[in-house]
């Protein structure tokens, strides 16, 4: 472990995961819309969405993938982390009152670089909601 | 244009572009840090992120990735778009004050799938802190 409490490279090995869960409210959705600017009716006007495809409103798919990075800064590999690259493919919608699980579990450890690549997924149920890989940058006992 | 103000598929060519700006301020980041449940210090804690290679706190990744989404939900291809998918990579960070342009441009337009890909950048005085591609789903003057 690093001086902040997380994980150095050379303490990560492939299949090492971790998870982080939060129920998505519909206060969680205004605040984001506020901080993004992401005004899409389909997260804020219930007479629209009811319209759409989704039948009423659903979060942004950039608020679901905060919790990626959360997951990556608050556990695996924890505290120190310097996030480098994700990639999300939006899977299916998650709606007000929707538990998500973001779990990340590390696929290659590439040392000399202290970069760690990590598969990501967010899940409402046991399904799939978004699917990505994050690439971060650790701290090293060398350092 | 669609009904609800958004680009149909049909309007849309390679080399379209259209930009959103907005300045990051502390409670930005607060509130993405309540949102997310990320509470990196280097966000959060001035005195840890005096230490790190940044030199004080620095706005979360993922929060300038939202400004992407907004500029996609908002302008082009606006509203009715459906997000499907987006790669990130962190190029430099972004500090209290901050102005962020995101710029998407249309590279790919998909007619028969109603899809488009776009070139996503986020920028600072001119200097790229984001670059990655957004993969969105328009409506079409055929729905």
């Amino acid at each position: 472990m690093n001086k902040v409490g997380g994980y150095d490279i050379e303490d990560l090995k492939p299949g090492m995961t971790a998870s982080f869960a939060k129920t998505v409210t519909e206060a969680d959705i205004l605040m984001y819309a506020g901080v993004s600017c992401d005004i899409n009716a389909v997260h804020l006007n219930e007479e629209y969405a009811k319209t759409t495809m989704f039948g009423g409103r659903i979060a942004h798919g950039m608020l679901t993938a905060g919790f990626i990075s959360a997951v990556l800064a608050n556990k695996l590999p924890g505290p120190g982390t310097i996030y480098l690259g994700q990639t999300l493919k939006f899977k299916a919608p998650v709606r007000i009152g929707d538990t998500v699980t973001a779990t990340v579990t590390v696929r290659e450890v590439v040392a000399e670089k202290k970069r760690v690549v990590l598969d990501a997924v967010c899940s409402v149920g046991g399904k799939a909601v978004l699917e990505g890989e994050s690439t971060v940058m650790c701290t090293s006992v060398k350092d």
